[in-house]
């Protein structure tokens, strides 16, 4: 069957199929999204508030390669680092990369609308309000709620963290799965612009109030607002559950977080607005059967503290062109071969994930973790191609597989130890001589 | 609510919900089974074929409580030990335990049939070919798939390793689950009595026919055939996969089993028969949701290599029944306290089970293995209150539980490994002094 032959379903409108929608149909492919929500261009599914990501490298790629850098370029605003509040509101920035090296905070919202124009401009047939009920995975059939069917010669799952595909996929033998909650919840909350729609905040940084056992953090967006993130343990000594009264909210935030709550006239009103969401780790293997394949966070949902939840789900994408473009799209060949290539990927940044909530609410405030990071700093200065440290090559090493930069990243943190341990090092590291920290790294690759 | 207003409806007439059931019966409760399958004491639902389980101390002691033990006791065949058959047929018995000590071979069907009668004899309602098709947790409310409704105080959900009950569990809130299939297989097999109607094997033994990467077992049932067990890698050299002719299947045997081929007349239509199923190991948190608990399987299926399966279920009615009478019928409190006690030890033997598949299926034919095995059982019998080898301790304490027995037994292999360091040993073990093992053993608990 030519690829111009070939009816391929999409099932998800968000972000990752919406990419992979364009991706197949600038090959011939015959696509067919469908989203169960409403047209996100015509009906505000998230009630006006903007939920923002962060862009890395990872997602770029894709994106350029599709055309739509110049478009996304004015959605986003470049955050070069982290800024740092602590309890009495002094600030400190830490640079997340090198010199022109930033992450982008964008809309969420905004930017699927993009790409589901783009889709629609490439002919890619777009059905909202179909929500699937079941499948049919050997014959190609999607079975909607409401009684319709739709068949595909390839169907992807790119229906998010709570995927029915998966589910129904759960159900077939030797299905692998896990989903896995930590104790911390989320919810947004807003820092309005000011009286002359200004940002109140540094607008280029991701502003993070780390707090130990939360924390808080906010992203900028183009209409002069940040939206903060609240982390915080769902129950326990401060908890969400702690948090039962606006009297509570409030005395909380001028605890922890005082120069915030100065910013955030609408502190209580967002609390009691918007949801206590939870957080989730999901795994499976295998991520196709029959003439399904699961994509983005359906078949690899991780936890947003690397920021990466976007980002691989759009180089997922950029994998799997690649891979139909190896080996002429021959599908059988091409979703083996993306589950086995990308499923150490995605095993490594849903553990860095993981680990980085640590780094982001705890160690960011630790004086010996930022004299890590500045040792780091110059080790990258003095040898940018040998020493690279592990947030960089997440982020910025597009071309830089997840898991070479986790094994990576072991390897300089054991090395890091050592630096550590020497006596004297922490007085006199401006002059210290670190060949043999180079030297030992290569030893180890 | 008193006990005896108080209706509870079990979903799943399987060992564990038959014997939660008389628990509950006897407490006062009035309950309700409901089974997915026909009544098996009228329709075969195995084809006539045995199915065979070990009982050991965790699966006697609520089955005694019961009074019941009598009946079983008519049931079993003990196993003392393991009987191992190498590549030429020569056989190496191994005892379980110290004299008396023994695993009891019992079938699953015959055992399920006077558990079933029991509980009628109880009066507890039996509902056969009533599948579950939705639940609702808070009201308690189960919809089952002819359109029909039970509404229940109390909801236990003992309907196995595929549970619908979890299944709807896993889509409500912050629900940790996971379910990871081996990459073995397994199919049973028959070995018939002989003309006789004697056992062709020595009765009294679990036989092993250990090959490294795969094995076959064979344990005794009452009408003088044994139940194999062929446990085989689903795919690559030596796998299901290989097996696809009956050539192909009788030379495996010849090569690998050639004494059990001779006592096997019917492999080859066996092999045709009879499914070839797979292995899950089931885990969640937590294990109850509004007025619904999850029990035996259902909330952690196990693989079954160490023979704890239905032990362990068993071992879950006795503790739900103790804290039954500790918190005075209180389910509230009864619910949390029982998922808090018994997560820990059902990860333990979800552990112990997949570590031992190694052992039965590779190291019971090491020397090196075989020696530590003899020093063990040196050492339980110098120091029997002291040193017990972990085998013992899951299989013959049931006093001790999984998660202690585990620790325990770790201690005790970090032990052993110096022991086996020691120069010399090898060859003079048995004139050793071992009161320096105890010592340490005794400094690490």
């Amino acid at each position: 069957m030519s690829v111009k032959e070939t009816t391929v379903a999409i099932v998800g409108g968000g972000l990752v199929g919406s990419v992979m929608a364009c991706y197949l149909a600038r090959r011939g492919y015959r696509v067919s999204l469908f989203e169960r929500r409403p047209d996100p261009r015509i009906s505000m599914i998230d009630g006006g508030r903007s939920i923002n990501l962060a862009l890395s490298n990872r997602g770029w790629k894709p994106l350029e390669e599709l055309g739509l850098a110049d478009e996304v370029e004015k959605l986003v605003i470049p955050m070069r680092g982290r800024m740092m509040h602590n309890e009495e509101g002094a600030l400190t920035f830490q640079p997340y990369g090198r010199e022109g090296e930033a992450i982008n905070s964008v809309s969420r919202g905004g930017l699927n609308q993009l790409l589901l124009t783009k889709a629609e401009s490439l002919g890619i047939s777009l059905g909202f309000e179909s929500t699937v009920a079941d499948v049919d995975f050997e014959k190609g059939i999607l079975l909607f709620a409401d009684g319709s069917f739709f068949t595909a010669d390839i169907i992807l799952g790119a229906d998010g963290a709570y995927s029915m595909l998966r589910y129904q996929m759960q159900r077939t033998e030797r299905f692998n799965y896990s989903q896995y909650f930590i104790e911390y919840g989320y919810k947004e909350l807003a820092i309005p612009a000011d009286k002359e729609g200004k940002h109140r905040l540094e607008i280029n940084a991701l502003h993070i109030w780390p707090r130990g056992k939360f924390m808080l953090i906010a992203l900028p967006n183009l209409d002069g607002s940040f939206t903060c993130t609240l982390f915080l343990p769902f129950e326990g000594d401060c908890s969400f559950e702690q948090l039962c009264s606006h009297e509570a909210i409030t005395s909380f935030f001028r605890e922890y977080f005082p120069d915030a709550l100065e910013v955030m006239p609408e502190l209580k009103e967002d609390f009691d607005d918007n949801p206590t969401s939870s957080l989730v780790t999901i795994r499976c293997f295998p991520w196709s059967r029959g003439k399904v394949l699961l994509i983005g966070d359906a078949s690899h949902g991780i936890v947003p503290f690397y920021g990466q939840g976007m980002n691989s789900g759009f180089e997922d994408c950029r994998v799997l062109n690649e891979l139909l473009e190896k080996h002429n799209d021959d599908w059988q060949k091409v979703m083996h071969a993306f589950q086995e290539q990308r499923k150490p990927d995605t095993e490594a940044i849903a553990d860095l994930a993981l680990a980085n909530f640590r780094e982001m609410r705890d160690l960011v405030a630790d004086d010996d973790f930022l004299l890590r990071k500045k040792i780091e700093a110059r080790l990258y200065e003095l040898y940018p191609d040998k020493w690279i440290p592990l947030y960089s090559m997440v982020t910025f090493r597009e071309d830089m597989r997840y898991s070479v930069a986790k094994r990576r990243g072991e390897i300089q943190q054991e090395i890091m130890d050592k630096v550590m341990k020497q006596e004297g090092f922490r007085e006199n590291w401006e002059s210290a001589d670190f060949s043999w920290v180079i030297n030992e790294l290569a030893g180890r690759q």
